[in-house]
């Protein structure tokens, strides 16, 4: 039966499940809790005030973002203890000044000299000790000095003697996303946990400050058992969590927050094709699953209550079109469908997803009560 | 020398060359007045006011569009000429019935009965003929009736009885992506031109209304050779152009016009690897070279003034980071690129990139003049 809520919504559009958000905040929130360790979300993933709300704690404590626009909103909205977790440019050094000359203790993030320079005299030029955060690598992902790195004394004493404030030292585990279960996903975590706390002992040793000791990705933070040593964790997508956290194992798929709301606008009948209007402009490019060991297509295809229909995925997808096919070399039925039918679509990616959209639409955990909306931002 | 223009943008962010630009719009301009027939360029790909006061026929002329957002803006800004070129679903019919009320003459697009009853049915109701296209399959890719499908009179008997208004046929051979070089997309401009025209003598013989006949995609528009019959044709992505057409040799790489500027923000020197802000928020996750016979990663590297640094290429992309090394195997020379570099990234797919921000800054054509700035909208 038709939700009537979602009768006045244009599609495609956003869709979240407040009761599964709740209970993935709740599950990590208990995790950081057991580990002893302070739960500092990425606010990437949601971009919205209203989300952070319920992903931070008391709605306002420690948060990491990935833009300086994250940034400015977050801490216009109160929240005043921040990581920017990508590597800090020299260009960007004034808009860093300038939140903290509004009230928002916003901490960068680095891994080389030229940047450390570049902050110690930024610092130095406008009487602000700006923090800093350097970036370890646990597993050649990305960015980060690998813990044993001669350079890691030598940035910590640009940062500590310059002007600047060393406050710690941060690692994101990605190739963690490429681990599947929960054994292989525990082995990132551990690696993680040892890339930092050696990073941080070096620095200790050298004489310099660590007091912060962050590790964090989604996939580590629900399989870390011990992190001994380690002050905070990080995670952003346990927030809806999406098909490429259920294919590597970090989530069900009933776990699913996110889906795109969609319209079935036609059929091509011969080949058992359902056309829908959630295209690749909405569900995102990402086809995150396509390595994994089952391709999810462009997401996986639930009734308008978000009940998964078996094997029915979004084969393929142009601007604004969707493919709602039966899986290959499934024992899945092409269910009716005709032209005006509501489906939501699982994700997916969330964070590329949500991405695509400007605000959400959240089915609130109180039966039949009225959908919430919550705006959300993109930019830089 | 770095362009003091760009020292005020915050990177990662558009940028467009009015000069390219200028003249992959006069090219195909060109192309469709030898061919004798009406351009109707397709704004999904630029989105922006601005921008389509260059694309559109004397700044205000036939368009069409990916979403009602799009016609509701277009409209607003003076267009009053324009396709909906996705397929309608019954409740986006009151927007459509809107906006003939605020004065734009809007044509739907349809392929079954069921969408034809709808639209009739709302024609009647409000008392607007609103103005049908039949969309027609060439190639399988998507959506459509085939131009001999026994559906199509009936289809158009329901348009043209019962209130709605009959305008004509529409054909897309978005198959044409995939084929390489001008003799196969001749082919595909030959298939597509006769669908339509095999249609509309269809829906003539039966005594309908057919009296316009659109056929179009950006590499159909530029091989076709013969359109006799055929009355517009329509192309969105050859206003910017982009490595996924570069690739199968619509145009070359030297013509791209759209490009993300982003900043060096970090190496791997072991890996010999640039870090730059510019992940895939800003690049989009598509991936469209991936099955071409070149794969173009994430984008092509270019200097701050555009000219493409051999073999450079941004090899993967995480949400807010892009890893930029030299293409594997080639003879390329990773040059010094110091944190804080400016760079620009032409991008695979200029549709997809271009939707992950919120406005161009364009070079003018004149040189040295100041950069204009256009704001681009997205959404439903």
């Amino acid at each position: 039966m038709p939700d009537p809520r979602f009768a006045s919504l244009t599609t495609p559009c956003l869709v979240v499940d407040e009761a599964k958000m709740k209970r993935n905040i709740d599950r990590l929130g208990q995790r950081a809790d057991d580990l002893g360790v302070t739960l500092r979300p990425h606010l990437k993933t949601t971009k919205s005030v209203e989300a952070a709300r319920y992903v931070l704690k008391d709605g306002n404590g420690p948060a990491t973002v990935s833009t300086l626009v994250e940034a400015e909103v977050f801490a216009k909205a109160g929240v005043s203890d921040i990581i920017y977790g990508v590597g800090i440019s020299p260009d960007k050094l004034d808009r860093v000044v300038a939140l903290h000359r509004a009230g928002c203790n916003l901490t960068v993030l680095l891994d080389c000299a030229a940047q450390a320079e570049a902050v110690a005299k930024a610092s130095r030029d406008v009487g602000i000790m700006i923090p800093v955060m350097i970036e370890i690598d646990s597993d050649g992902h990305r960015s980060g000095l690998t813990p044993k790195d001669a350079d890691l004394i030598n940035v910590g004493r640009i940062v500590h003697e310059n002007g600047a404030a060393l406050r710690g030292v941060l690692c994101h585990a990605g190739d963690s996303y490429n681990a599947v279960g929960r054994t292989a996903q525990a082995a990132c975590a551990k690696a993680e946990r040892l890339a930092v706390v050696t990073a941080a002992a070096a620095l200790k040793d050298a004489g310099l400050p660590c007091p912060v000791i962050s590790v964090g990705s989604t996939p580590t933070a629900h399989a870390a058992t011990d992190l001994s040593g380690v002050t905070e964790m990080r995670a952003g997508v346990y927030v809806f969590f999406d098909l490429v956290m259920a294919g590597i194992e970090v989530c069900d798929v009933s776990d699913i927050a996110l889906s795109v709301l969609t319209t079935v606008i036609g059929h091509q009948d011969k080949k058992q094709w359902a056309i829908c209007d959630a295209g690749w402009m909405a569900m995102s490019r990402d086809r995150g699953t396509a390595n994994q060991q089952i391709d999810q297509g462009y997401g996986l295809v639930c009734d308008e209550a978000g009940v998964v229909i078996p094997d029915l995925m979004v084969l393929q997808a142009n601007q604004e079109h969707g493919v709602i096919a039966v899986r290959a070399g499934s024992n899945g039925i092409m269910p009716d469908l005709p032209v005006g039918t509501r489906l939501r679509i699982l994700p997916n990616h969330a964070c590329a997803t949500a991405a695509q959209h400007q605000r959400y639409h959240v089915v609130p955990e109180t039966d039949g009560a009225a959908l919430l909306e919550w705006p959300r931002f993109g930019g830089w």
